[in-house]
Protein backbone atom coordinates (compact mmCIF):
# COMPACT_ATOMS: atom_id res chain seq x y z
CA UNK A 1 0.00 0.00 0.00
CA UNK A 2 1.31 3.83 -1.37
CA UNK A 3 4.51 1.33 -1.56
CA UNK A 4 5.24 3.50 -5.05
CA UNK A 5 9.20 4.42 -4.51
CA UNK A 6 8.04 8.17 -6.00
CA UNK A 7 5.91 8.43 -2.90
CA UNK A 8 8.38 6.69 -0.62
CA UNK A 9 10.85 9.66 -1.75
CA UNK A 10 8.47 12.75 -1.20
CA UNK A 11 7.27 10.73 2.15
CA UNK A 12 11.13 10.58 3.04
CA UNK A 13 11.09 14.40 2.18
CA UNK A 14 8.09 15.43 4.25
CA UNK A 15 9.42 13.47 7.33
CA UNK A 16 12.56 14.97 7.30
CA UNK A 17 12.05 18.57 7.30
CA UNK A 18 7.98 18.44 9.12
CA UNK A 19 9.67 20.53 12.15
CA UNK A 20 11.61 22.68 10.48
CA UNK A 21 9.07 25.59 11.02
CA UNK A 22 8.03 25.08 14.10
CA UNK A 23 8.87 27.46 16.15
CA UNK A 24 12.11 27.13 18.33
CA UNK A 25 11.83 25.47 21.65
CA UNK A 26 11.38 27.80 24.55
CA UNK A 27 11.05 26.83 28.29
CA UNK A 28 8.42 28.72 29.10
CA UNK A 29 6.19 27.38 26.51
CA UNK A 30 7.98 23.88 26.12
CA UNK A 31 4.83 21.37 26.34
CA UNK A 32 3.41 23.77 23.82
CA UNK A 33 6.09 22.41 21.35
CA UNK A 34 6.17 19.05 22.64
CA UNK A 35 2.43 18.26 22.22
CA UNK A 36 2.52 19.79 18.98
CA UNK A 37 5.52 17.36 17.78
CA UNK A 38 3.77 14.57 19.03
CA UNK A 39 0.86 15.14 17.01
CA UNK A 40 3.23 15.50 13.66
CA UNK A 41 5.62 12.88 14.80
CA UNK A 42 2.82 10.26 14.98
CA UNK A 43 2.85 7.89 11.61
CA UNK A 44 0.78 9.53 8.90
CA UNK A 45 0.25 9.04 5.33
CA UNK A 46 0.94 12.39 4.47
CA UNK A 47 -1.08 12.43 1.68
CA UNK A 48 -1.47 16.35 1.31
CA UNK A 49 2.12 17.54 1.47
CA UNK A 50 3.16 14.71 -1.09
CA UNK A 51 0.53 15.90 -3.05
CA UNK A 52 1.57 19.02 -3.27
CA UNK A 53 5.19 18.31 -4.08
CA UNK A 54 4.19 16.09 -6.22
CA UNK A 55 2.04 18.70 -8.08
CA UNK A 56 4.92 21.41 -7.39
CA UNK A 57 7.35 18.94 -9.41
CA UNK A 58 4.57 17.84 -12.43
CA UNK A 59 5.45 21.32 -13.56
CA UNK A 60 8.95 21.12 -13.56
CA UNK A 61 10.28 22.96 -10.18
CA UNK A 62 12.09 21.49 -7.55
CA UNK A 63 9.60 20.41 -4.94
CA UNK A 64 12.55 21.61 -2.34
CA UNK A 65 10.61 25.22 -3.20
CA UNK A 66 7.55 24.22 -2.04
CA UNK A 67 8.28 22.64 1.23
CA UNK A 68 6.92 25.59 3.55
CA UNK A 69 3.79 25.15 2.05
CA UNK A 70 3.50 21.22 2.21
CA UNK A 71 4.70 21.39 5.76
CA UNK A 72 1.86 24.18 6.41
CA UNK A 73 -0.60 21.65 4.63
CA UNK A 74 0.65 18.98 6.92
CA UNK A 75 0.12 21.51 10.06
CA UNK A 76 -3.51 22.33 9.42
CA UNK A 77 -4.15 18.41 9.27
CA UNK A 78 -2.67 17.42 12.06
CA UNK A 79 -4.67 20.34 14.03
CA UNK A 80 -7.71 19.43 12.91
CA UNK A 81 -7.09 15.76 14.02
CA UNK A 82 -6.38 16.81 17.26
CA UNK A 83 -9.38 19.34 17.53
CA UNK A 84 -10.93 16.60 16.14
CA UNK A 85 -10.48 14.01 19.05
CA UNK A 86 -11.05 16.28 21.85
CA UNK A 87 -13.39 14.71 24.36
CA UNK A 88 -16.39 17.56 22.94
CA UNK A 89 -15.52 16.42 19.56
CA UNK A 90 -14.97 12.67 18.30
CA UNK A 91 -13.73 11.92 22.40
CA UNK A 92 -11.01 9.54 20.65
CA UNK A 93 -8.36 8.17 22.91
CA UNK A 94 -6.41 6.65 20.45
CA UNK A 95 -5.17 8.04 16.89
CA UNK A 96 -3.23 5.51 14.63
CA UNK A 97 -2.63 3.25 17.39
CA UNK A 98 -1.54 5.64 19.60
CA UNK A 99 -3.20 7.56 22.36
CA UNK A 100 -4.92 10.95 21.41
CA UNK A 101 -2.94 14.30 21.88
CA UNK A 102 -5.34 15.19 24.66
CA UNK A 103 -4.73 11.97 26.66
CA UNK A 104 -1.28 12.65 26.82
CA UNK A 105 -1.01 16.48 27.21
CA UNK A 106 -4.23 17.53 28.56
CA UNK A 107 -7.22 18.99 27.04
CA UNK A 108 -6.19 22.89 27.83
CA UNK A 109 -2.59 21.56 25.90
CA UNK A 110 -4.23 20.01 22.96
CA UNK A 111 -6.47 23.03 21.93
CA UNK A 112 -3.84 25.51 22.38
CA UNK A 113 -1.32 22.64 20.48
CA UNK A 114 -3.67 22.94 17.72
CA UNK A 115 -4.66 26.69 17.57
CA UNK A 116 -0.76 26.93 17.55
CA UNK A 117 -0.37 24.65 13.86
CA UNK A 118 -2.88 26.28 12.69
CA UNK A 119 -0.90 29.08 13.61
CA UNK A 120 2.15 27.91 12.48
CA UNK A 121 1.20 26.98 9.36
CA UNK A 122 0.35 30.29 8.39
CA UNK A 123 3.35 32.01 9.90
CA UNK A 124 5.52 30.25 7.66
CA UNK A 125 3.92 30.74 4.43
CA UNK A 126 3.90 34.08 5.66
CA UNK A 127 7.67 33.92 6.40
CA UNK A 128 8.03 32.23 2.76
CA UNK A 129 6.37 35.09 1.27
CA UNK A 130 8.99 37.49 2.87
CA UNK A 131 11.59 35.51 1.02
CA UNK A 132 9.98 36.46 -2.77
CA UNK A 133 9.10 40.15 -2.40
CA UNK A 134 11.58 40.95 -4.96
CA UNK A 135 10.42 38.31 -7.60
CA UNK A 136 7.30 39.54 -8.60
CA UNK A 137 6.25 36.16 -10.44
CA UNK A 138 7.18 33.49 -8.01
CA UNK A 139 5.43 35.73 -4.95
CA UNK A 140 2.04 36.16 -6.75
CA UNK A 141 2.32 32.04 -7.31
CA UNK A 142 3.24 31.56 -4.04
CA UNK A 143 -0.14 34.13 -2.60
CA UNK A 144 -2.30 32.07 -4.82
CA UNK A 145 -1.10 29.31 -2.89
CA UNK A 146 -1.62 30.67 0.37
CA UNK A 147 -5.08 31.71 -0.55
CA UNK A 148 -5.85 28.77 -2.09
CA UNK A 149 -5.02 26.87 1.60
CA UNK A 150 -6.35 29.45 3.21
CA UNK A 151 -9.70 28.71 1.34
CA UNK A 152 -9.52 24.75 1.37
CA UNK A 153 -9.12 25.02 5.56
CA UNK A 154 -11.29 27.57 6.01
CA UNK A 155 -15.30 28.35 7.19
CA UNK A 156 -16.14 27.60 3.02
CA UNK A 157 -14.07 24.62 3.32
CA UNK A 158 -12.75 22.34 6.23
CA UNK A 159 -14.41 23.85 8.92
CA UNK A 160 -17.71 23.80 7.22
CA UNK A 161 -17.30 20.19 6.82
CA UNK A 162 -16.53 19.60 10.31
CA UNK A 163 -19.23 21.75 11.78
CA UNK A 164 -21.92 19.57 9.41
CA UNK A 165 -19.92 16.67 10.39
CA UNK A 166 -20.91 17.35 14.13
CA UNK A 167 -24.61 17.99 13.73
CA UNK A 168 -25.07 15.29 11.12
CA UNK A 169 -24.95 13.17 14.07
CA UNK A 170 -28.16 14.26 15.54
CA UNK A 171 -29.76 14.04 12.23
CA UNK A 172 -31.39 11.77 9.74
CA UNK A 173 -28.75 11.59 7.30
CA UNK A 174 -29.38 12.63 3.57
CA UNK A 175 -26.74 12.34 0.23
CA UNK A 176 -26.86 16.20 0.17
CA UNK A 177 -25.67 16.31 3.66
CA UNK A 178 -23.11 13.48 2.54
CA UNK A 179 -21.89 15.19 -0.18
CA UNK A 180 -21.42 18.85 1.97
CA UNK A 181 -19.38 16.65 4.43
CA UNK A 182 -17.08 15.14 1.77
CA UNK A 183 -16.62 18.03 -0.33
CA UNK A 184 -15.90 19.97 2.65
CA UNK A 185 -13.94 18.24 5.51
CA UNK A 186 -11.91 16.12 3.13
CA UNK A 187 -12.04 17.10 -0.91
CA UNK A 188 -10.90 20.62 -0.30
CA UNK A 189 -8.30 21.05 1.64
CA UNK A 190 -6.87 17.51 -0.40
CA UNK A 191 -7.56 19.62 -3.80
CA UNK A 192 -5.76 22.87 -1.99
CA UNK A 193 -2.95 20.47 -1.50
CA UNK A 194 -2.56 19.75 -6.03
CA UNK A 195 -3.58 22.97 -6.52
CA UNK A 196 -1.14 24.71 -4.65
CA UNK A 197 1.53 22.84 -5.29
CA UNK A 198 0.91 23.54 -9.08
CA UNK A 199 0.73 27.28 -8.18
CA UNK A 200 3.94 27.55 -6.44
CA UNK A 201 5.78 25.27 -9.55
CA UNK A 202 4.32 27.65 -12.00
CA UNK A 203 1.60 25.74 -13.65
CA UNK A 204 -0.40 27.89 -16.11
CA UNK A 205 -4.38 28.07 -16.09
CA UNK A 206 -5.15 25.14 -17.96
CA UNK A 207 -3.03 22.76 -15.70
CA UNK A 208 -4.34 24.54 -12.55
CA UNK A 209 -7.57 23.49 -13.63
CA UNK A 210 -6.73 20.11 -14.34
CA UNK A 211 -4.86 19.47 -11.05
CA UNK A 212 -8.22 21.09 -9.16
CA UNK A 213 -10.34 18.72 -10.73
CA UNK A 214 -7.77 15.83 -10.17
CA UNK A 215 -7.65 16.83 -6.43
CA UNK A 216 -11.64 17.44 -5.86
CA UNK A 217 -12.07 14.06 -7.15
CA UNK A 218 -9.75 12.32 -5.49
CA UNK A 219 -10.46 13.72 -2.39
CA UNK A 220 -14.09 12.55 -2.85
CA UNK A 221 -12.55 8.85 -3.57
CA UNK A 222 -10.43 9.65 -0.60
CA UNK A 223 -13.29 9.46 1.91
CA UNK A 224 -15.41 7.41 0.27
CA UNK A 225 -12.39 4.87 0.52
CA UNK A 226 -12.67 6.02 4.05
CA UNK A 227 -15.78 5.29 4.93
CA UNK A 228 -15.98 1.72 3.57
CA UNK A 229 -13.23 0.98 5.84
CA UNK A 230 -15.04 1.85 8.53
CA UNK A 231 -17.47 -0.79 6.98
CA UNK A 232 -15.36 -3.62 5.73
CA UNK A 233 -11.99 -2.50 6.73
CA UNK A 234 -9.38 -4.58 8.81
CA UNK A 235 -9.01 -3.48 12.42
CA UNK A 236 -5.06 -4.23 12.09
CA UNK A 237 -4.28 -2.54 9.14
CA UNK A 238 -6.73 0.61 10.20
CA UNK A 239 -6.15 0.66 13.62
CA UNK A 240 -9.47 1.81 13.87
CA UNK A 241 -12.37 -0.45 15.41
CA UNK A 242 -14.70 -1.54 12.50
CA UNK A 243 -18.31 0.06 12.27
CA UNK A 244 -17.05 3.18 14.81
CA UNK A 245 -18.82 5.18 11.99
CA UNK A 246 -21.94 3.56 12.26
CA UNK A 247 -22.16 3.49 15.98
CA UNK A 248 -21.74 7.03 15.98
CA UNK A 249 -24.64 7.78 13.97
CA UNK A 250 -21.45 9.42 11.64
CA UNK A 251 -22.52 10.86 7.89
CA UNK A 252 -21.01 8.41 5.45
CA UNK A 253 -21.22 6.65 2.00
CA UNK A 254 -22.29 3.18 2.98
CA UNK A 255 -25.17 4.96 5.52
CA UNK A 256 -26.85 6.50 2.48
CA UNK A 257 -26.00 4.12 -0.41
CA UNK A 258 -25.06 0.81 1.15
CA UNK A 259 -21.72 -0.86 0.70
CA UNK A 260 -21.77 -2.45 -3.03
CA UNK A 261 -23.03 1.64 -4.47
CA UNK A 262 -20.55 3.30 -2.40
CA UNK A 263 -18.05 0.94 -3.63
CA UNK A 264 -18.76 1.74 -7.24
CA UNK A 265 -18.61 5.52 -6.48
CA UNK A 266 -15.27 4.90 -5.33
CA UNK A 267 -14.37 3.81 -8.93
CA UNK A 268 -16.11 6.41 -10.34
CA UNK A 269 -14.34 9.25 -8.76
CA UNK A 270 -10.97 7.24 -9.19
CA UNK A 271 -11.61 7.29 -13.21
CA UNK A 272 -12.82 11.21 -12.81
CA UNK A 273 -9.54 11.85 -11.27
CA UNK A 274 -7.89 9.57 -13.51
CA UNK A 275 -9.63 11.04 -16.77
CA UNK A 276 -8.75 15.00 -15.60
CA UNK A 277 -5.20 13.95 -16.17
CA UNK A 278 -5.43 12.72 -19.34
CA UNK A 279 -3.69 15.46 -21.47
CA UNK A 280 -0.52 15.41 -18.78
CA UNK A 281 -0.87 11.30 -18.90
CA UNK A 282 2.84 10.73 -19.05
CA UNK A 283 4.48 13.23 -16.84
CA UNK A 284 2.00 12.20 -14.47
CA UNK A 285 2.75 8.80 -13.67
CA UNK A 286 2.26 9.50 -10.22
CA UNK A 287 -1.12 11.36 -9.78
CA UNK A 288 -2.23 7.96 -11.53
CA UNK A 289 -0.25 5.57 -9.50
CA UNK A 290 -1.32 7.49 -5.95
CA UNK A 291 -5.32 7.41 -7.07
CA UNK A 292 -5.47 4.38 -8.02
CA UNK A 293 -3.87 2.87 -4.59
CA UNK A 294 -5.56 5.15 -2.69
CA UNK A 295 -8.84 3.39 -4.20
CA UNK A 296 -7.38 -0.23 -3.20
CA UNK A 297 -6.06 1.38 0.49
CA UNK A 298 -6.56 -0.95 3.30
CA UNK A 299 -5.70 1.40 5.66
CA UNK B 1 -13.45 55.96 29.37
CA UNK B 2 -12.10 55.86 26.36
CA UNK B 3 -14.95 58.13 25.13
CA UNK B 4 -12.39 59.83 22.49
CA UNK B 5 -13.69 60.60 19.61
CA UNK B 6 -11.03 59.68 17.39
CA UNK B 7 -11.33 56.21 18.94
CA UNK B 8 -15.64 56.55 18.63
CA UNK B 9 -15.19 57.25 14.89
CA UNK B 10 -12.54 54.13 14.37
CA UNK B 11 -14.72 51.94 16.49
CA UNK B 12 -17.94 52.78 14.43
CA UNK B 13 -15.99 51.81 11.45
CA UNK B 14 -14.67 48.73 13.27
CA UNK B 15 -17.83 47.80 14.38
CA UNK B 16 -19.76 48.39 11.14
CA UNK B 17 -17.63 46.09 8.98
CA UNK B 18 -16.43 43.66 11.51
CA UNK B 19 -18.70 40.52 9.99
CA UNK B 20 -18.08 41.75 6.39
CA UNK B 21 -14.95 38.98 5.69
CA UNK B 22 -17.10 36.19 7.74
CA UNK B 23 -17.93 33.49 5.17
CA UNK B 24 -21.54 33.48 3.27
CA UNK B 25 -24.18 31.97 5.23
CA UNK B 26 -24.84 28.35 4.41
CA UNK B 27 -27.90 26.36 5.68
CA UNK B 28 -24.94 23.35 6.57
CA UNK B 29 -22.91 25.35 8.59
CA UNK B 30 -25.48 28.10 10.02
CA UNK B 31 -24.73 27.22 13.50
CA UNK B 32 -20.76 27.94 13.10
CA UNK B 33 -21.64 31.29 11.45
CA UNK B 34 -24.27 32.27 14.37
CA UNK B 35 -21.32 31.11 17.16
CA UNK B 36 -18.74 33.41 15.34
CA UNK B 37 -20.94 36.25 14.97
CA UNK B 38 -22.33 35.86 18.76
CA UNK B 39 -19.01 36.51 19.81
CA UNK B 40 -17.65 39.15 16.91
CA UNK B 41 -20.86 41.39 18.07
CA UNK B 42 -20.42 40.65 22.23
CA UNK B 43 -19.56 44.23 23.44
CA UNK B 44 -15.89 45.20 23.47
CA UNK B 45 -13.60 47.87 23.04
CA UNK B 46 -11.83 46.85 19.92
CA UNK B 47 -8.52 48.38 21.02
CA UNK B 48 -6.53 45.84 18.51
CA UNK B 49 -8.19 46.97 15.28
CA UNK B 50 -9.10 50.02 16.02
CA UNK B 51 -5.16 50.89 17.09
CA UNK B 52 -4.27 49.29 13.72
CA UNK B 53 -6.20 51.53 11.89
CA UNK B 54 -5.03 54.50 13.69
CA UNK B 55 -1.22 53.75 13.23
CA UNK B 56 -2.68 53.50 9.07
CA UNK B 57 -4.16 56.83 9.50
CA UNK B 58 -1.18 58.41 11.53
CA UNK B 59 1.23 57.52 8.25
CA UNK B 60 -1.33 59.55 6.33
CA UNK B 61 -3.20 56.81 4.30
CA UNK B 62 -7.01 56.02 4.41
CA UNK B 63 -7.86 53.87 7.25
CA UNK B 64 -10.06 51.82 5.15
CA UNK B 65 -7.30 50.67 3.35
CA UNK B 66 -6.40 48.50 6.26
CA UNK B 67 -9.86 47.04 7.21
CA UNK B 68 -9.16 43.53 6.04
CA UNK B 69 -6.41 43.64 8.70
CA UNK B 70 -8.52 45.14 11.71
CA UNK B 71 -11.12 43.06 11.12
CA UNK B 72 -8.83 40.26 11.34
CA UNK B 73 -7.32 40.71 14.24
CA UNK B 74 -10.67 41.05 16.14
CA UNK B 75 -11.43 37.43 14.59
CA UNK B 76 -7.88 36.43 16.12
CA UNK B 77 -8.66 38.17 19.77
CA UNK B 78 -12.40 37.03 19.84
CA UNK B 79 -11.05 33.17 18.99
CA UNK B 80 -8.45 33.71 21.82
CA UNK B 81 -11.12 34.07 23.92
CA UNK B 82 -13.47 31.70 22.94
CA UNK B 83 -10.81 29.27 22.99
CA UNK B 84 -9.40 30.92 26.59
CA UNK B 85 -13.04 30.54 28.09
CA UNK B 86 -13.66 26.69 27.29
CA UNK B 87 -14.09 24.52 30.35
CA UNK B 88 -10.58 22.57 29.70
CA UNK B 89 -9.25 26.23 29.85
CA UNK B 90 -10.39 28.82 32.00
CA UNK B 91 -13.80 27.14 32.32
CA UNK B 92 -15.66 30.93 32.58
CA UNK B 93 -19.43 30.69 31.96
CA UNK B 94 -19.57 34.45 31.40
CA UNK B 95 -18.11 37.25 29.24
CA UNK B 96 -18.60 40.69 29.74
CA UNK B 97 -22.03 39.94 31.61
CA UNK B 98 -22.79 37.18 28.47
CA UNK B 99 -22.86 33.63 28.25
CA UNK B 100 -19.47 32.41 26.88
CA UNK B 101 -19.58 31.10 23.71
CA UNK B 102 -20.02 27.27 24.89
CA UNK B 103 -22.54 27.95 27.32
CA UNK B 104 -24.89 28.80 23.92
CA UNK B 105 -23.79 26.80 21.12
CA UNK B 106 -21.93 23.54 23.04
CA UNK B 107 -18.09 22.98 23.37
CA UNK B 108 -17.57 21.09 20.21
CA UNK B 109 -19.39 24.21 18.43
CA UNK B 110 -16.92 27.07 20.21
CA UNK B 111 -13.98 24.91 19.35
CA UNK B 112 -14.82 25.25 15.51
CA UNK B 113 -15.95 28.43 16.28
CA UNK B 114 -12.41 29.58 17.05
CA UNK B 115 -10.89 27.68 14.79
CA UNK B 116 -13.04 29.41 12.12
CA UNK B 117 -12.44 32.86 12.97
CA UNK B 118 -8.45 32.48 12.97
CA UNK B 119 -8.66 30.66 9.60
CA UNK B 120 -11.03 32.95 8.14
CA UNK B 121 -8.79 36.06 9.56
CA UNK B 122 -5.66 34.64 7.58
CA UNK B 123 -8.40 33.97 4.62
CA UNK B 124 -9.51 37.68 4.81
CA UNK B 125 -5.59 39.28 4.58
CA UNK B 126 -4.71 36.74 1.90
CA UNK B 127 -7.70 37.41 0.09
CA UNK B 128 -6.88 41.20 0.12
CA UNK B 129 -3.21 40.25 -0.98
CA UNK B 130 -4.35 38.93 -4.32
CA UNK B 131 -6.60 42.38 -4.95
CA UNK B 132 -2.76 43.81 -5.15
CA UNK B 133 -0.74 41.07 -6.89
CA UNK B 134 0.01 44.19 -9.47
CA UNK B 135 1.12 47.09 -7.06
CA UNK B 136 4.27 45.74 -5.92
CA UNK B 137 4.66 48.90 -2.99
CA UNK B 138 1.46 47.90 -1.54
CA UNK B 139 1.64 44.40 -1.81
CA UNK B 140 4.76 44.19 0.16
CA UNK B 141 3.71 46.45 2.81
CA UNK B 142 0.95 43.82 3.31
CA UNK B 143 3.06 40.84 3.28
CA UNK B 144 4.85 42.55 5.75
CA UNK B 145 1.33 43.35 7.82
CA UNK B 146 0.64 40.01 7.49
CA UNK B 147 3.32 38.32 9.35
CA UNK B 148 3.81 40.65 11.64
CA UNK B 149 0.39 39.51 12.83
CA UNK B 150 0.61 35.83 12.33
CA UNK B 151 3.95 36.43 14.48
CA UNK B 152 1.73 37.81 17.27
CA UNK B 153 -0.68 35.31 17.37
CA UNK B 154 1.48 32.45 16.53
CA UNK B 155 3.72 30.16 18.76
CA UNK B 156 6.38 32.67 19.38
CA UNK B 157 3.74 35.05 20.50
CA UNK B 158 0.22 34.78 21.78
CA UNK B 159 -0.31 31.36 22.16
CA UNK B 160 3.13 30.68 23.78
CA UNK B 161 1.58 33.51 26.42
CA UNK B 162 -1.73 31.41 26.68
CA UNK B 163 0.36 28.29 27.29
CA UNK B 164 2.50 29.19 30.18
CA UNK B 165 -0.24 31.20 31.74
CA UNK B 166 -2.44 27.99 32.07
CA UNK B 167 1.25 26.25 33.23
CA UNK B 168 1.28 29.07 35.81
CA UNK B 169 -2.01 27.85 37.48
CA UNK B 170 -0.10 24.86 38.86
CA UNK B 171 3.49 26.72 39.59
CA UNK B 172 5.07 29.56 41.98
CA UNK B 173 4.91 32.24 39.89
CA UNK B 174 8.40 34.16 38.99
CA UNK B 175 8.60 38.02 37.98
CA UNK B 176 9.96 36.37 35.05
CA UNK B 177 7.26 34.13 34.04
CA UNK B 178 4.70 36.87 34.36
CA UNK B 179 7.02 38.76 32.25
CA UNK B 180 6.79 35.91 29.37
CA UNK B 181 2.81 35.70 29.97
CA UNK B 182 2.11 39.61 29.77
CA UNK B 183 4.86 39.85 26.07
CA UNK B 184 3.66 37.22 25.00
CA UNK B 185 0.12 36.57 25.56
CA UNK B 186 -1.13 40.02 25.62
CA UNK B 187 1.34 42.67 24.29
CA UNK B 188 2.51 40.76 21.60
CA UNK B 189 -0.74 40.95 19.52
CA UNK B 190 -1.42 44.71 20.25
CA UNK B 191 2.07 45.75 19.16
CA UNK B 192 1.76 43.47 15.80
CA UNK B 193 -2.11 45.69 15.27
CA UNK B 194 0.48 49.02 15.83
CA UNK B 195 2.83 48.16 13.41
CA UNK B 196 1.06 45.97 10.98
CA UNK B 197 -1.40 49.41 10.71
CA UNK B 198 2.18 51.32 10.16
CA UNK B 199 3.02 48.73 7.52
CA UNK B 200 -0.16 48.94 5.46
CA UNK B 201 -0.12 52.65 5.84
CA UNK B 202 3.83 52.77 3.97
CA UNK B 203 5.70 54.31 7.37
CA UNK B 204 9.55 54.00 6.63
CA UNK B 205 11.40 51.62 8.89
CA UNK B 206 12.14 54.66 11.41
CA UNK B 207 8.26 54.70 12.30
CA UNK B 208 7.86 51.09 12.46
CA UNK B 209 10.39 51.23 14.67
CA UNK B 210 8.51 54.18 17.37
CA UNK B 211 5.36 52.04 16.72
CA UNK B 212 6.54 48.81 17.53
CA UNK B 213 8.01 50.46 20.91
CA UNK B 214 4.55 52.26 21.68
CA UNK B 215 2.84 49.32 20.96
CA UNK B 216 4.70 47.26 22.83
CA UNK B 217 4.60 49.18 25.98
CA UNK B 218 0.85 50.02 25.52
CA UNK B 219 -0.20 46.13 25.38
CA UNK B 220 2.14 45.61 28.83
CA UNK B 221 0.90 48.90 29.97
CA UNK B 222 -2.67 47.13 28.76
CA UNK B 223 -1.91 43.74 31.11
CA UNK B 224 -0.47 45.24 34.10
CA UNK B 225 -4.32 47.48 34.18
CA UNK B 226 -6.24 44.45 33.59
CA UNK B 227 -4.21 42.53 36.33
CA UNK B 228 -4.69 45.95 38.63
CA UNK B 229 -8.66 45.98 37.73
CA UNK B 230 -9.08 41.90 39.23
CA UNK B 231 -7.13 43.10 42.18
CA UNK B 232 -9.05 46.53 42.91
CA UNK B 233 -11.91 47.05 39.73
CA UNK B 234 -15.58 47.68 39.95
CA UNK B 235 -17.38 44.69 39.40
CA UNK B 236 -20.46 46.83 38.20
CA UNK B 237 -17.97 48.41 35.48
CA UNK B 238 -15.73 45.49 34.47
CA UNK B 239 -18.57 42.77 34.72
CA UNK B 240 -15.53 39.95 35.90
CA UNK B 241 -15.68 39.16 39.74
CA UNK B 242 -13.06 41.00 41.91
CA UNK B 243 -10.16 38.45 43.00
CA UNK B 244 -10.55 35.89 40.23
CA UNK B 245 -7.41 35.56 39.33
CA UNK B 246 -5.98 35.31 42.93
CA UNK B 247 -8.61 32.83 43.40
CA UNK B 248 -7.38 30.92 40.09
CA UNK B 249 -3.65 30.88 41.28
CA UNK B 250 -3.15 33.35 37.86
CA UNK B 251 0.22 34.77 37.32
CA UNK B 252 -0.74 38.51 37.97
CA UNK B 253 1.43 41.51 38.49
CA UNK B 254 -0.36 42.21 41.48
CA UNK B 255 0.55 38.94 42.81
CA UNK B 256 4.12 39.06 42.04
CA UNK B 257 4.88 42.99 42.84
CA UNK B 258 1.98 43.78 45.18
CA UNK B 259 -0.59 46.47 44.02
CA UNK B 260 1.73 49.68 44.54
CA UNK B 261 4.66 48.49 42.86
CA UNK B 262 2.33 47.37 39.91
CA UNK B 263 0.55 50.58 39.99
CA UNK B 264 4.01 52.46 39.64
CA UNK B 265 4.80 49.77 36.57
CA UNK B 266 2.17 50.60 34.72
CA UNK B 267 2.91 54.31 34.95
CA UNK B 268 6.09 53.80 34.00
CA UNK B 269 4.97 51.68 31.16
CA UNK B 270 3.14 54.45 29.99
CA UNK B 271 5.24 57.09 29.99
CA UNK B 272 7.83 54.72 27.92
CA UNK B 273 4.57 54.32 25.26
CA UNK B 274 4.57 58.05 25.41
CA UNK B 275 7.78 58.52 24.98
CA UNK B 276 8.20 56.44 21.86
CA UNK B 277 5.91 58.58 20.61
CA UNK B 278 7.94 61.77 20.83
CA UNK B 279 9.37 62.95 17.60
CA UNK B 280 5.59 62.35 16.03
CA UNK B 281 3.70 63.92 19.18
CA UNK B 282 1.89 66.30 16.89
CA UNK B 283 0.12 64.01 14.22
CA UNK B 284 0.24 61.19 17.07
CA UNK B 285 -2.54 62.95 19.60
CA UNK B 286 -4.62 59.94 18.99
CA UNK B 287 -2.04 57.24 20.73
CA UNK B 288 -1.34 59.67 23.52
CA UNK B 289 -4.84 59.71 24.42
CA UNK B 290 -5.60 56.22 24.21
CA UNK B 291 -2.57 55.43 26.23
CA UNK B 292 -3.24 57.98 29.22
CA UNK B 293 -6.90 55.88 28.79
CA UNK B 294 -6.00 53.17 29.04
CA UNK B 295 -3.91 53.69 32.24
CA UNK B 296 -7.07 55.13 34.20
CA UNK B 297 -9.18 52.59 32.96
CA UNK B 298 -11.94 51.27 35.08
CA UNK B 299 -12.99 47.91 32.39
Amino acid sequence: MLDYPEYRRLKYLVEKHLLDFLPEIDQNSISLYDSMRYSLKAEGKRIRPILLLAACELTGCDPMQALPYACAIEYIHTYSLIHDDLPAMDNDDLRRGKPTNHKVFGEATAILAGDGLLSTAFEAMNKDLLLYLDQPVALKQRIRATSEIAKGCGCRGMIAGQIADIEAESQVVSAELVGYIHANKTAALIEAAVVAGGYIGGANAELIEVLRSYGENLGLAFQVADDLLDVRGNEALTGKKVGKDESHNKATFPVVYGVERSARRLEELTENALAALSKYRDKAEFFVEIARELSIRQN
